[in-house]
Order: structure tokens, then sequence, then C-alpha cells
């Protein structure tokens, strides 16, 4: 079974250093359907490694359904994120297939877009290369879910973002503050964490391509891996070292 | 004449606050010839303010003129950058209209291409909306390079960024450092400072759309600006309060 991959071996250390201690924000790209870019910054979850697929960590965020990021990654899945270490001055830019997992209920819910050989497939325990296992990802998108922050749970109950409004004080009138799913008490929380988990999505990025960037050493040094594609070799990297 | 637009004087405002102090690195995300997005990290050298189009300040950033992003941005001039200010908790994301500044003899050299009505026609002092004046870009390129720092002048010597080599180790048979412009007094800086200023370019945004989110505050706060490119409106922009 191939290992975890050197640039995610970098990139965990990079992460683990105190220097880089709370940096889990880093910049999403993507394009819509006219071919613009779009860039915004994206709170780092967790990274999802496939049990039976180790050279291919998942890179997990999340996001209101509703977001424009959502429909531009449904017209064209490639995105690339810079994550920019400050402290210790590294830059990871990874390219990667995102996939939304929304609620089961929603139109978007596209799981079976996930295309064969994907990385994804291999995440459940009982699955492997051949017989993907049936990954559990309501449970995951709830525990997901009950992990943020009571604030973060009520935004996803607003009007859908990005659409105008007439006064900033018309914020004053959304929910503030959610509980965890289960734990609500009135029946306006209930019905609120209703529509706020309706509209809590994942965001699953599969990398295919990092480019390192070390500028806190010198002379710098730059790595870039590239996942290979070939029939069987989808868990190899390629590593070229490049001019900075 | 219009005055300065609202979300540059925020934008200053929060770049100013002890919190963002050193905040000068965003990231910049533009598609290639395949439409597939791209996204790394920049920095910020300066505002351009128009004399006499005060409403659209353009952005300045530099780059080696072989990179990526500049054969990008010629063939798809609009770019999105997203500007995390962590401290304050304000981000900026800025869509604009890229143009390289290049060496007058480097066959990217295409200030012609910069479109009727631009804000970079009117950083003159002389020029007015009717009759832009010339401004020295080549005055310009040659001040702001002369302002980074030593290492960063000798980078533009290396061969290509993104180009592959044997080993980390081939770095060190690179020049490490160089002189002002001018300041050179062997005949090999005299030579890689030829070499450098030949590859160093300018990058100009010049912004039509802002989305500027407020996490920083409760409730939240999400304002967009939309440049209005109306015959006669282009330096006036309409605000509208969002969802965040």
């Amino acid at each position: 079974m191939a290992a975890q991959p050197r640039w995610f071996q970098a990139l965990t250390k990079a992460l683990s250093l105190p220097e880089n201690k709370g940096k889990t924000i880093y910049q999403l790209a993507t394009v819509d359907s006219h071919n613009i870019p779009h860039v915004r910054s994206v709170g780092h979850r967790d990274f999802l490694i496939p049990k039976t697929y180790p050279a291919v960590p998942v890179l997990l965020a999340t996001t209101d359904v509703r977001a424009a990021k959502v429909t531009q990654s449904l017209s064209n899945s490639v995105a690339e994120l810079a994550w920019w270490l400050e402290g210790s001055q590294d830059q990871f830019r990874i390219a990667g297939k995102v996939t939304i997992i929304p609620a089961p209920s929603h139109p978007f819910h596209t799981m079976n877009a996930i295309p064969k050989g994907s990385a994804i497939h291999f995440l459940d325990e009982g699955g492997d290369k051949d017989h993907p296992g049936k990954y559990d990802w309501e449970k995951k998108r709830r525990e997901v879910y009950d992990s943020m922050s009571p604030y973060l749970k009520a935004s996803w109950t607003r009007p859908p973002p990005g659409s105008a409004i007439n006064s900033y004080d018309d914020a004053k009138a959304w929910p503030q503050k959610l509980p965890k799913l289960g734990e609500a008490e009135s029946e306006e929380d209930k019905r609120n964490a209703e529509i706020a988990f309706g509209n809590f999505a994942l965001v699953l990025i599969e990398p295919h391509e990092i480019d390192w960037i070390q500028l806190g050493i010198f002379p710098h040094q730059r790595t870039r891996f590239t996942r290979l594609t070939n029939e069987g070799n989808g868990d190899e990297w390629k590593e070229e070292i490049q001019v900075p």
C-alpha cells in the first residue's frame, strides 16, 4: 500500500509548527460558466484519508449550498487553492477536483457523479479499489455540522448569501445562534436547525497537483507534485524540483 | 471630480489598523487558456491613483514576466484577488482587469492594448479623460524595481520560474543578491542587473467589482461595489448591501 505522499507530510508538518498556529484559512479559486475566475477565503476543516488509498488525502471544507462557489464548481469542478503559511513562509498551491456533498434531498446531491477511480470512493473502511464501500456521507455531514460554532450554524438560516438587503440592520432579525442538531429545545430552534442543516454542504477537494514553495529558506525551494493518472498509477506522485 | 470610492477608503483604513500590520499579501486568481483556475500569493506594492480619475484606484504588484500568471492574464485579463485581513477579519475580494507592463523591448509590451476609458490612462498628471497624458511607465518600472530587496532583484536572473532543475543545490550557483540599477560595480553584477530588469514587470489591476465582508463585527456585514461602465459613468460605483 502506498504511503502518504511527501507533499502531504510537508503540509501537515508545516501546519504543526507553532509559528503557523491557527493558519487554517486558504483561498479557493474557481471559474464560473463565463470562464471568469473567482477566489475567496475558505476555512480548512479536515483531511480525509482514504483507508485503502492513503496516497490521495482529500481536503474537507464546508459551505452554504446556495453560495456561488457551489454552482461554479458544478459547472467546472477543477479548482485551485493557495495556502499561505505566513509563519514558516511556505506556500502550498493545490489543484484538485471539487465535489459538493449537500443534504440527500437537495437537487445538487450528485454523489453518483464522483468519477470511477476517485479517491473519495475509498473513504469507507470496507471499500477497496475494485469494490468501493458505502461511506456514510450523511453521518459525516451531520458530524461536521455539529462541530461548527453556534454562530456559523445560524448563518445557514439566512437568505441566500450575496442576495441584496435594504440595510445592515436586516441582519439583526436573523437567528444569531443555533445549538447542535438534536439539542434544539424551542420549536423555533428546531425549525431553524432544519433550515440550516438543509443548506449546509461539505466541500471535498481531491488534489492532483501541488506546487510547494519554501520562502523561509535560502535559496528558496520549489517542488511540484503531480498525481499520475495512468491506469493503476492513481496513487503515485511524480515529484519535480523547479525554479522558484 | 469624484472622490475616492468608499470601498477604497474602507480598504486603506483596514490596512492602517495595527492588527493588520504587514498584511500585504493577497491571493490572485487567473484562468489559463483551458479555463482552469490558478491562484497564488502576490505582494501588494502600491495603489496608483489617477489624478483625474481618483474613483478608480489601480493596484500595483510585480512579477517575473516569464511567470505563468503573465501568459494567463494575457489570454484572459479578468482576474480576482482575495485580500484577507486576519487582524480585523475583513475580506476584500477585488475583481479587475490585469495589465502587464514589461520592459519596452519585451514582446508583451502591449501598452496600446489598454482599453480606451481605462483608468490606467489617467495616471499622468497632464492627462484628462479626453486627452490622456503619457505616463512614464519605464520610469515607474525602474523606480519599483529599485525598491525591491536585493534578494528579489537577483531572483529575476534565474532560469524561468517553474522550469525543472536537477537538484535544490542548483540554486546555489545563481546570483543571490543584486544592487540597485546604476549601483552595480562588477561586470558580472552589471550583466545580471540587465537580465533581472529585463525580466521584471509591473502588474496593474484595475478594479471593477469589490465584495467586502466584515467578519469582525456581529452581525457580519457584506457590501458589494460595482463600477458603472455606462458611457460617462466609469467613475461611479453602485453600492449594495448583501447577505454575508
